[in-house]
Formats: structure tokens, sequence, C-alpha cells
């Protein structure tokens, strides 16, 4: 059960392909949803006043004075090097954005912006908790069972043993503090479940799991199909295995979408079928739509950082919020602080 | 087009969760679609024999002619470790099987068993085509504009940049003699399409393939949700990568299918509907049929190895089957040691 505590999340409103007018959106309707959480966005003044104030009878006067504008006279576009963002954006929306979590006035920073900005500004910006030598991007997907956390979706194209570990805590602590699940099943993806499988990084990280001690329960090896199976809570793999996997299931749900489509609009018949099972084929379009899964969640950093899809809109990017405010209620960062000592307990702080 | 050449396919009887039963079935599919083609199966004589005889109406005279039955002792277990079943199962269906195409009695072995020990036997007897470095494992996938072959998908977890070259120039030989796409576009499966992503072995290899002469448009670096999106005829990447992509991308499409039986049924409209569309419903569950596909293709071997699926039934076997009918007939070898040769001229054989 998670406190209603006050709550300061800082967004970036310049963000992504569809614009502040999405965001602003997305906030109202995250605030509606969150009465004890307040906002700063950050952005263009006069555009987001105006935008605010076209929403100001929806807002209301206590919600209205929820949000606090901030101006940023810059933004990050969406093709722009991370190196050149870092050295050249210090007054762009999303720099900005991050740095309200730096000085501890907010939690939280959500942005739809330029994910490997967003990553090294984040990096540059917060640092990285204590024990954990890389961050990493999770995302949430649906199984079987429930969901499942996956990670990394990219932060990290080479992966050592260490960091695959580090991965598996930080996705067992969010699996704890946010899914509310007590003790997180975990698993390595690999090429077969057998011990000797593998290269170097995952082998090593096996072993080292398997004589941590976690609040988990570390199932060893894992294959692509346990995850939906549902096998898993987490599944952990380096960022290049796993960004590849998570676009290329992207990819093969949208193909299945559309032959469903097509199939249905094939004769009167299957016309007339969907017309009639159209309550069902909204109930799976819900369930398999990939903006209820919250983005990127940017895990090992000193500060709750989510990425929203660049493409998303209104309903994608106030999921994204809220699941910055879990992860922040649910104290994912002291979570993945305390669990991380459980690897080597010598080298745990008091 | 294809010559209707005869041709002769050995195939491991025993091989399979199913056994030889489901093969001999998947045989007779096979041999009524192909009257030019000879089937040598091995197994247990007595079994096999008895399964014949109970289809011999089915199979007539002339089909039964086709069909020579060779003893093989034992069989490959599934479980088994690869390197055990290379020394100690030579009297095995799988080793005798692949012993036919390494004689020239046959030009293709199909199997169902154990893919490591599939591929460890195969190695060992057929050796690797001229300039090839390494085999790989090839699956044909549905895209939203036909179909795209991906590679590899497990014989090799760690890949350097000449062996991501070789998959590259055994799948677009692959597509040109199998597929019949006289130019087929070939892309490297990196975290992004910028050309200074990725890690050096994708780099490199990309390097290489953008100054070789082959016959194939090369995409440069493509995204996993670009192959279904049709974006390229063939997708590379190391088999770490595309073992645990195609696993996920299986469980992904179950799960979804899964989903939507499940709303279909929720209620009474919903199920009505569904009769109504249930032919549009089978053709996209046609669509998504995974047996369809034609298994596991081993390329770079001095002979042709397809791997059916362990659980596969008749349907699927028979796939498999036609799979390899097809790659022998389309002279898939040959195009690999003539567009190999076209990567490093100077290496070229007259």
């Amino acid at each position: 059960v998670k406190v209603a505590r006050e709550l300061m999340v800082s967004i970036d409103a310049m963000g992504g392909d569809a614009g502040p007018s999405m965001v602003v959106s997305a906030l109202v309707r995250s605030a509606q949803r969150h009465p004890s959480v307040k906002y700063i966005l950050h952005g263009d003044e006069t555009e987001l006043g105006e935008l605010l104030h076209k929403r100001r009878f929806k807002l209301g006067l206590h919600l209205g004075q929820r949000i606090t504008v901030r101006h940023a006279p810059t933004r990050v576009a969406m093709n722009e090097k991370p190196s050149y963002a870092l050295r050249r954006r210090r007054d762009s929306s999303m720099w900005r954005a991050i740095e309200s979590v730096k000085t501890g006035e907010a939690e939280a920073v959500v942005s739809a912006g330029n994910t490997g900005a967003l990553m090294a500004m984040s990096m540059y910006q917060l640092g990285l908790i204590d024990g954990i030598t890389r961050p990493a991007i999770a995302t949430v997907w649906p199984t079987q069972r429930g969901q499942a956390v996956v990670l990394d979706c990219g932060a990290n194209i080479e992966c050592d043993a260490e960091q695959l570990v580090d991965f598996a805590v930080m996705g067992e602590a969010f699996a704890r503090a946010v899914l509310g699940l007590p003790r997180p099943r975990v698993g390595l993806l690999n090429v077969g479940s057998e011990e000797l499988k593998g290269h170097d990084a995952v082998r090593g990280a096996a072993q080292i799991l398997r004589s941590a001690n976690l609040p988990m329960e570390f199932c060893g090896f894992i294959e692509g199909n346990h995850i939906a199976e549902g096998v898993v809570d987490v599944a952990v793999t380096d960022g290049f295995t796993g960004n590849i996997t998570l676009k290329t299931v992207e990819g093969t749900a949208k193909l299945i979408a559309g032959y469903l489509k097509a199939a249905l609009r094939r004769s009167f018949l299957s016309r007339l079928g969907a017309v009639l099972a159209s309550g069902a084929l909204m109930a799976l379009k819900r369930k398999l739509d990939p903006r209820a899964a919250g983005g990127g969640l940017f895990l090992g950093l000193n500060g709750v950082v989510v990425k929203s899809h660049g493409g998303t809109d209104a309903l994608g990017f106030a999921y994204a919020i809220d699941t910055a405010i879990d992860m922040a209620l649910g104290g994912i960062n002291k979570s993945i602080v305390a669990d991380r000592a459980g690897v080597s307990p010598g080298m745990a702080t008091p």
C-alpha cells in the first residue's frame, strides 16, 4: 500500500513529437488522478501559459495551483546527438526538468524527448546510485500471468557480469517497490536454460546471483518465450539484446493487429462478426496498448527518470507520469540501495 | 522458376517429441506434393515398416517406391549434450541421416531432433562451405510486405564482424535462391540506424558490407521493429540476440492469440461475432502459424540441413521437408559460394 504523500514531479513540456499541448493534456489527466501531487512544467512560458489558460475550467482553482510553469528558452531536438545536447542545451526544457530533481525540488522527471540526451543529461546531473556502475532502461511487458519488467532495453550496448547483476537488483527492486511483489522471480535471458549455456557475462552473473542474499527468487537462465509465459517477474539482459527484442516485439504486435484488422474486413460476415465482438476487440486493443506500459524507466540514477515514447499521445504520457509517481512513492531508489548491499555484503554501507 | 529435377532427401525419422508416426505422416504429405523427390527414412526398421504399411493405400505403388527405409539402431535424445551425441550416437538415426548427405546419396537432411546435436553432427560430417567460418541458423518470418529471413537464430553466441558478414551473404543467397528475390534488401540489427550506433562487430560488418560487391541492397543498420515492417528481406544479427528475439516473438504471438481467444469468449455477443468471423480468424491463425515457417535452416554447411521444431506435428515437419527441397533445388550452397567471393574479390577461387 502506497502512502499518498505530497510529491513534486518535474515535466519536460517540450519533448516528444506531439509537443506541449499533448503534455499539458496528459498533465491534467494525471493531476485529476493524484490530488496530492504537484507539478513543475518546464518549457516555453507563453505557450504553456496559454495551454493551461485554455484548460482553466477543467483544471479548477485547486488543480491549477498545483502546477507551476518554469520558463526554458530552448528545447532538445529529437535527432540531436546526446553529446551535443549535453554541452549546448543547458537552457533547454529537458535540462531544466532534470535540474529540478537535482536540486531536490522534485523527486521525479518525465520527458518524451530524445532518449539519448535524456540519459546523458540525467547521468551528468543526477549521477548513479552508490554501488551501481551503469544505469538501465526498464520496460514493463504484459504476460500470461500479469506483467514482467524487462531490462536493459538500450542504455548499455555491452555488459559484463557485474552490470547484469546490477540490472537484476534494480529490476527486482522495481518489482517489489512499484509492482508490489514481495519476492520477485528473476531470470537471465539466455539461449537455453542449462547452466553451461551462453557467454561469460551471463554465466558469471548467474554465479553471483545464485549466492547473493537478495529478496528475490533467482530462476537462473530463461529463454525468450518465458517472458510472455509469465515464468519470471524480471527478465535481465544486455541493452543490445533487450533493445532489439523490445522493438521486434512491438513490431510483431503491430503486425498481428494489422493482420487481424485485414482479416476481419475481408467479408460481410467477418465485418458483422467484428461489430458484434467489438467490445472484446477493444478490450484486446487496450491490453496490447504499448502506451499502458508507462514508457522507459531509467533505473540506477539518483532520482526517478521516466522516458515516455517520443511518438506518444496524452494518454501514454499520463501513464508515464503515473509510473514516475508510483516509482517515487514506492521508494524505488531506497530499495535499490538496500538490495545492492545484498550482493556483496562486505561492501554494504551502514 | 525451379526445375523439378530428381532429388533425394534424407530424413531422421526418430527425432522430435511426436516420434516416427508424425514423421511418416509428414513424409506422405511431402511426397504427394513432390512427384520427383525420393526419400530415405532413417530409424527403427520394424516400426517404420509398420507405419508405412498402414499407409500403403494412401501411398500407392509409385509413391511407396520412392521411399527407402534404412535401419538405425539408436536415436539421439532431446536432452542429450551435443558433445556426447557426437561421440556416442554414430549409430543413431540422426547421424545416419546426415551421413546420407555426406556420401552424396542425398542432397538434404531434415530432423526434428536435438538442435545442438544436429548442428554438431552436421558440422562434423559435412563441414563448412569454403570461405564461411561459422554456420548459422536462419528462420523465415512473416512481415507486412511478405517475409524476411532472420539469422543467426542461435548457432553462434558471440560473433565478430567477419561472421556477421558471412551471415549477411548466406541470408542474401537464401533470399535469392529460395525466396526468388533478385536483389534482397539486407540490414544489420542494431539499437539505432545511425552509423555510430552499436558495438565494434556490427559497425565493422557494416563497413565491410558497404564496400562489398554483392547482389543485394545493403540497408545498413535496422531496428527490431523494421523486421515486421518489411523494411528488409534479410535481418542479420548474432546468435544470442537472434535466438532470444525469435523466442520472445514466438511467445508474444502466442500471448496475443490467447488474449484474442479469451476476449472473444467473454460475452454472448462476442462469441456470436467470433462464429461469424471464424473464416477470417482461421485465416489469421494460418498466417501466424509458426509451422509454416519451415523450421530452422542451417546455412553454411556442405549440404542442406533443416531442423524442424522439436514439438512440431506432421504439418510442420512436411513444411520443413518442403523447405529443404526448395533449398536444394534453388542451389542455395552454390549461391553462397559465389556470393562469398564478392566480399573479398582477391580471395575468389576461379
